[in-house]
């Protein structure tokens, strides 16, 4: 039986392109790019033009606005300690309460520490930011405004440009962990406000291993990682070439195959969605239902662990997941889910599903099929699940 | 004609059968290490056999001593902000004035910064270090030494493990950086005195983008890059795993050529070197005649511009170095054979030759057959050579 993988906001399958793009640099074309000689030069010149290719993606200005880096950890991580010491005189972060554990365990830190005070924004129950909270903590303290494009649990989309644009009015430096949204969504920095964006190889079916900071020309930058002159002396360390030019040809790929993501993957999404809510009784989704990225749902199945869910999906050949990969195997239910305060039966019961263009229709009926079943199973073993199903389902609005 | 390389100092060729183990993850085995998941678990037991393939050829005690990173500059960056962070009443490093850059740059941003105060220990003629100026600058206001275990540029071995004891009498976690080492020398970290090793897996025939920095279990250390629990919560980010898996091949094939390395690859090494001294004067090779790296040799030839003997070595096809390729480009003669004090002739006419188990003898007959030619045409050039080839170079010694 095929397994079907359904876990595409954790990692994707490198297309077969990307690899069959990078082999000659591992054995051939195999030179340190800062190398004088012909060896150096060759991949130099390739190093150039998937640079080009990554511009392309995110409609940057200039190829030297993006600074490769190991991923977006590393992106997110040099993005903020960057600021802090570019804006000696500021000491304040602004971020929300649902960023991935690249921003908020660094920023945790960061205040443990007392080297930086931080603003934790909350969220709606769709996910969305308190645009009033955000607005009150903006003062001329703030260093850095650290706030996703996407989410990588509920896909919920934060209208990052016009959130820059306000952080521009305290002089702060923007920052957005676009992770999620490279490749899913189209993305034009030319003009916006957003000063650096963080993206990982990975998720756009590239390889792991590499990702990029964006840095609007201008905006002032502080490496994370001192060495040789690589990246225009803005992170040290020999070129992975390889994996850069792996991840040029990933972003020349996911611009050819952005009409589909937003078409044909969203409709596998949405007949998934709907099909679960119709069979299922007693789930939510999870995120904003307007803005959200095409290929990403979370469905929350109340009086049911989301762990259990996810063991029996397996056993049936399904990958799919409660959350982010970085805090699996934890028993603490999301921190996300928790910020936009789902009702308490359901933060349990989390599932996300998040395709890629890899998956095909049968995908989708594979897991409608499998799923009515198991959650019954599970409600079965329920002791609170005999109370709830006294109630009806019809009065529930399906988003929370 | 076939190209020759003679820069395996900047970076190796990947092994063909470091590809083939690394092949499968990219496009079948692509799982998120961290996923609960059967693709995630599949991977995890591959990464853990890597793991253990690396902590052999360190002679390291546990696998989890060993914390995956993006290469050498992040492993050297990463142990000396985590000894000032861990240590928080020492705010002294020393080092040695013939480090990588990627010890020297940061080194010098933190003593810029005044976030420490940095000992910057010299070398002899032959590279060693200052023993008696080391001893001098410990103290219990050091918080670490990082002292490289072999030189890039020189192929000098610097005696680090009773470099780390003396360290340790003075409560200093001891770092060094093996960059070069690792794979060409052997290592047995089980019962040294070395809290951290930084290694990268392109110089062993690896991949690039993958190193790793090994800590030893009760040293104390502190995230540089924060994010999921990865490596044990010492560094987030998704894990590499295709890199991964072929780093630990790397090191297993490292182990099974060893003796190669220090039998055939030092014989082609010696060979080169004394044919050059043989048929071109007024040259000496600058390192440690007794404790050097099999595979490298810097030949200084006076009254030469080094970039145009590599020019005209490049045009005949053979690829070689002035010195580190992190500095390649610039025109500043070497801060390692400044150091060294090597004679002011000498100073711009170094040429790095690094041998790696894909050499063969004809590399050496080609190089040997077309030096003293391209030597000799650029020497006609120099108003410098004419004076000195009055002197006879027969009371010069071979090391400077």
């Amino acid at each position: 039986m095929k397994a079907i993988y359904l876990d595409n906001n954790a990692t994707t399958r490198v297309d077969p392109s990307v690899v069959e793009a990078m082999l000659p640099f591992f054995t051939e074309h195999f030179g340190n790019a800062s190398s004088a000689h012909s060896f150096g030069a060759e991949v130099g010149t390739a190093v150039k033009a998937a640079r080009q290719q990554l511009q392309q993606l995110l409609g940057a200005t200039h190829d030297h606005e993006i600074i490769y880096t190991s991923g977006g950890t590393e992106s997110d991580n040099a993005a903020i300690l960057s600021a802090l010491e570019a804006l000696p005189d500021r000491n304040e972060i602004v971020t929300s309460k649902v960023e991935h554990p690249a921003i908020l365990s660094l920023c945790e830190h960061l205040e443990k520490t007392g080297r930086a005070k931080v603003h934790f924004i909350g969220v709606d129950s769709s996910g969305q930011l308190d645009i009033d909270a955000y607005r009150a903590a903006l003062s001329d303290k703030v260093a850095v405004v650290s706030l996703m494009w996407a989410n990588n649990e509920t896909g919920t989309i934060f209208p990052v440009e016009g959130l820059a644009e306000l952080a521009k009015e305290h002089g702060a430096l923007f920052h957005t962990d676009a992770v999620q949204a490279v490749g899913k969504t189209p993305i034009s920095l030319k003009d916006s406000a957003i000063d650096m964006l963080s993206l990982s190889g990975h998720k756009l079916h590239g390889p792991k291993g590499i990702g990029a900071l964006y840095v609007k020309k201008g905006a002032r930058f502080k490496p994370l990682i001192r060495g040789g002159h690589q990246e225009r002396a803005r992170r040290g360390g020999t070129e992975n070439v390889p994996a850069i030019i792996g991840l040029g040809k990933a972003a020349e790929l996911a611009l050819q195959h952005m009409a589909e993501e937003q078409g044909r993957v969203k409709e596998l999404r949405d007949r998934l969605e709907k099909a679960v809510l119709q069979r299922v009784p007693n789930c939510i989704v999870n995120g904003d239902r307007h803005d959200r990225l095409p290929n990403t749902t979370n469905i929350a199945f109340e009086y049911v662990e989301s762990e259990a869910i996810l063991l029996h999906l397996n056993r049936g050949g399904v990958a799919a997941s409660s959350g982010s990969a970085c805090t699996s195997g934890s028993m603490e239910p999301s921190h996300v889910l928790k910020a936009m305060a789902i009702p308490e039966a359901a933060l349990h019961g989390a599932v996300r599903f998040s395709f890629s263009r890899d998956n095909v229709s049968e995908d989708v009926d594979r897991v409608v099929e499998a799923l009515p079943g198991i959650v019954e199973k599970l409600r079965e073993m329920s002791p609170f699940w005999a109370d709830a199903e006294k109630k009806t389902n019809d009065s529930k609005p399906v988003f929370a």
